[in-house]
């Protein structure tokens, strides 16, 4: 397998020194706009599996030619959403597999933006399912840890806990800190702000429908030590994929995000500074959430300075094989010092690297596969579970208090 | 008296009509970097003894060339502090007498910002005041309401309630909503984010000392209907004037910011969005407050759906002439129904443009005179509360409960 990576940001950059230790490939291109990024990401290990290219990931021309001079079978996507139609229509063209970790951008409805989703997350990708079925291709979509293991999680309580499900929903936490900031993420200001501030989909009785920002408080209580955490509806994309292929009444995705980061937020909606659309100020324009993530610290450089562990998992109710309510957290738990030390990578941001590498190597393998496009809770979860285990980041289960019957 | 009035925004704008009620003056030039902006004040008006010009507040050249050319005796600034000083200039080189509302602005100290000022408000002009001697012109500055009225009731009280005074802290406060936006301060937010995020001075024991934003919040019960706000100590003129001509232990401002403000601004300044200086995004450059200031309404348009009443006041505790402890508070409200009614004006400025016209009528009949850099605390308060009530806008008194003896 011959590999286009496309990002050599926080989670491109994280991706090499895993793929490194790995054999089920021939070759990964890491290509980034800026030259230095992507030459940097492949210097950190000493393996001629690697090279560095210059790309701009918004031309699909440019990425399509790069895939074929490079002979790639897959372009695995490391940008941010904003890039994921060019670069999903230049793999289509090209004849290349396609991995993502984040979907097509939604588009609120135009009248009831807090009832009903406009476009969804993902609407334009699974558009063209025909065409990659067609093709003989598969464009493995939303495969990172959330999505992506959450995903994963989902199929595994389906198939191998479960008889019917109530809810399934993503639950996601930390107790990370970072030193000598009033304030700094540890995850892309600008995916959060997009994910955050859209309206939040919820998937209940067969139907999408979407709620107020920061919806349905609640406190998860979080494993290994992390403890309560104060978590609020977001727009995610398992709300948009599990329902197409796991049975459950109702799916919700949940943002620890705790109680001053959604401050934050609020307060950057309620002054107009979360918009993506430029603005005249001065003789300048400028779009007013590029200067918010221009004054934060770049949260893939935080990594020295954090302490913590990051938790993504996937909280499912309903009625146990047995017939007997039942309620799991079945969860990954990164501790930031651990990544650190292993990898050079902070811990969230290696949490979403380590999935979609796992699941190629399944791929690579001919374990999973398929035509068309497919989210991760489209395969079988057990052979990705174990491969989990193998990459040294063992997922985990808690039984929950039994519900009411 | 011919005045070259430098500031077609909210205040400017405001002291057109009530200037216009006036016969005191001569002739009034409305100067404004927009040449619209000074003509659209002095169209509001049907009165021969205004004109408007262009004028850049921040060439003191041109600002002096339009003194001659206008042969104006007053230069009265009503733009934002950063001109200050080029306009306190150019009126001093021109031989003009000069009055502003705001003082040229504070470098906090280097080492220390929370503990003591470093140049504080005001210091550059008062580092000419013996030029001002020299020249028999008068620099009359901190004259709008606070500082302004706010120091006018400080001598009043100082001269007519109390024969010693342990603190004099001037409260500002309102109840004013704003109907169809999620925020829209009433005030300016560049002026409102300087003086909220530069550390607070405060006045005690013979010395300034500063400390960190938002300290020693306290409820203030505001008079007048609008009853308790939450209060914090602000960076503000009357703490560095007052003590100049008036004994106290104690001089503090505190502004009834409320709690949802007080929360804004920390966020600004916790995501480094409070600043003034540029900053590079993509290929622009932008100051992030500038942005912030953008992204809002402008205070001066939202006069038609404004609610409520805006009080400024000045709290004094000490003992009364007759030696027995007393506690006033002198304050002066504004309805937004009122001032949109009579003048056309939101609340908030219009109580800031008046007292400079009622300062102006007392410098112009010689009631006010004097040469040198003074506050309003250097006059008489009397004449000035006095004519307060011919412009329909009395001031008032509340006697507070009797302090523990």
């Amino acid at each position: 397998m011959r590999i286009l990576l496309v990002g050599a940001g926080g989670v491109g950059s994280a991706v090499v020194p895993i793929a490194a230790r790995r054999d089920f490939f021939e070759h990964i291109v890491v290509a980034d706009s800026q030259q230095s990024r992507a030459a940097r990401a492949v210097a950190g290990v000493d393996d001629p599996r690697f090279s560095a290219i210059t790309l701009d990931a918004s031309d699909r021309a440019q990425v399509e030619a790069a895939l074929r001079e490079h002979r790639c079978d897959v372009l695995f996507n490391a940008v941010d959403p904003r890039f994921t139609m060019p670069l999903f229509e230049a793999a289509l063209a090209a004849g290349a597999h396609y991995l993502d970790m984040a979907m097509s951008l939604s588009r609120p409805h135009p009248s009831e933006p807090y009832r009903m989703p406009g476009v969804k997350l993902g609407d334009r990708q699974f558009a063209l399912d025909g065409a990659w079925r067609e093709a003989d291709r598969l464009a493995l979509v939303g495969m990172g840890v959330e999505p992506g293991l959450a995903d994963v999680f989902a199929r595994y309580a389906a198939d191998h806990l479960f008889s019917s499900i109530e809810e399934i929903g993503v639950r996601d936490g930390s107790n990370l800190v970072v030193d000598g900031y009033d304030f700094a993420p540890t995850f892309s200001i600008w995916t959060t702000i997009e994910e955050c501030l859209n309206p939040p989909v919820v998937w209940e009785d067969g139907r999408w429908h979407t709620t107020e920002p920061f919806s349905e408080p609640e406190v998860f209580d979080f494993p290994a030590g992390i403890g309560p955490v104060e978590c609020v509806n977001v727009e995610h994309e398992e709300v948009l994929l599990v329902p197409r292929w796991i049975p459950a009444r109702r799916v919700t995705f949940k943002y620890g995000l705790g109680e001053e980061f959604i401050g934050v937020l609020k307060t950057l909606r309620k002054l107009g500074l979360d918009s993506a659309e430029k603005v005249r100020v001065g003789g300048a324009e400028v779009a007013p959430r590029d200067l918010v993530a221009a004054r934060l610290p770049d949260p893939a450089t935080l990594g020295e300075r954090m302490h913590g562990k990051t938790c993504a998992g996937t909280w499912v109710k309903g009625l146990g094989k047995d017939g007997v309510p039942r309620e799991v957290y079945l969860y990954h738990v990164v501790d930031n010092d651990w990544s650190m030390r292993e990898y050079g990578s902070q811990a969230v941001v290696w949490q979403t690297a380590v999935h979609p590498v796992v699941a190629l190597e399944l791929v690579a393998r001919g374990v999973w596969k398929g035509a068309g496009v497919l989210g991760p809770e489209a395969f079988d979860a057990v052979p990705f579970l174990d491969l989990l285990h193998e990459y040294g980041s063992p997922w985990e289960m808690r039984e929950e208090r039994q519900a009411a019957a």
